[in-house]
């Protein structure tokens, strides 16, 4: 796993608003392809989450857009992880187009059941590859 | 009910694509919309269906697009059924815009069971709503 | 205009996600139209911005989720201003379902230029109008 | 460019609902993902048709979906021309995963003005790359 992972992604008409740009939402569901594609490079995949009886859900998101996508732009999704605790992980991600930085977000995500949706420690091997990969980036 | 129903819908930037207008596939979310409404309408909720063991999900669509809707636009969007089976029912659905027709659709939507997505019948409740809601349209 | 405005809005199938619960993304959605809903109350439509040369843009987004909206749900999405600038307004906005919190936002709104999307003042009628409701709270 | 343009297509949580399955609308985002990539194969892009004054509309769609994709699911997008004619192009897709068919559809796109949204020929190129491309098939 290097440091950083990055995701490419395309941008689509359905990704646009009639401001002839990326909607503000849609890069919010770029930053978690880009944590999903980053948790299956590390062998986690979230339908096996599931089955354990947990899911990750989003708990916060802190982002600033600096400048603006547009159709068939093609970004890169950067993923690192800051924080990896008991219950929760914590990454720092940003949207770039050709080194351009597009938007940056600090994202925190918790295990929670699947059915009660109370708060849940994360699965083991799921937290012993988050932490490995911290370790790497220090 | 009135022998049709209509859902007044307000569409809103996120519905709308980098062509200034709504984007295709948002269409079918309005439809749906007016569809869950409608049986709403006649004591049906999709979480009651659900709890039952069984699932509504859309078996098939036939559209046609023939004016653009636009961002702020207010629309109105009609139901009707025409045909109520075992396990399935057809609906025929418009949108429109202060009367001037914006797209058409056929639309049938199959009843199946939650956990295998095999076909089952449809709870007999919600059978006999629409076969009301159906015979006060001859 | 009351001091906070509430905007109802209504938990769709499109809205959720094989979590069962509502998708982290689709909140940002509901703050949205809740904001367009407010700014129209104050007669400002978002088409007629856009015919003056400007847009409003999403700078920032702040969102801590705090308990999850599910299918059926009827939602209440309030806004308030907390500042009005030159070129920017900021809101606080949170997403209750009978009265109980899900989520909490902070969310800075930016007006630029709708060909070179560049920094632009606010239309003086939008400025004064949110001025008006942002002293109306004090 | 091969007979049949495929697409492969992952399936993200912002792609599912509530039923656990993916939504019937975004198969319609996934065909059109398709189309745009075959096109783009063919040295057509969307933004160049748009800078030219037009844009590609879905004029009709003719959907049945036969079997649910879910979570994390790769699929198979396929596009095939079936005609082109001087205003609009028909053509027929499918989704498979693992040689599985999950839906089938039929779409007719057309071009039109992008400021009067009236019916416009197809530019020369477009056609022409289109014309080839049907050529290949018989």
């Amino acid at each position: 796993m290097p440091n950083e992972f990055i995701f490419p992604t395309r941008v689509y008409v359905d990704d646009t608003d009639a401001g002839g740009v990326v909607y503000h939402a849609t890069y919010l569901k770029f930053l978690e392809h880009a944590r999903t594609e980053s948790l299956r490079a590390l062998g986690i995949e979230q339908a096996a989450i599931a089955n354990n009886g947990t899911i990750l859900v989003v708990a916060s998101v802190n982002i600033r857009y600096l400048s603006a996508a547009m159709l068939d732009d093609m970004l890169d999704v950067a993923v690192v992880p800051t924080k990896v605790a008991r219950t929760f992980v914590e990454f720092d991600q940003t949207i770039t187009r050709a080194g351009m930085l597009l938007c940056k977000a600090s994202i925190k995500v918790a295990c929670v059941h699947k059915e009660t949706l109370k708060i849940a420690p994360l699965a083991a091997t799921t937290k012993a590859a988050l932490d490995c990969w911290l370790t790497q980036l220090r």
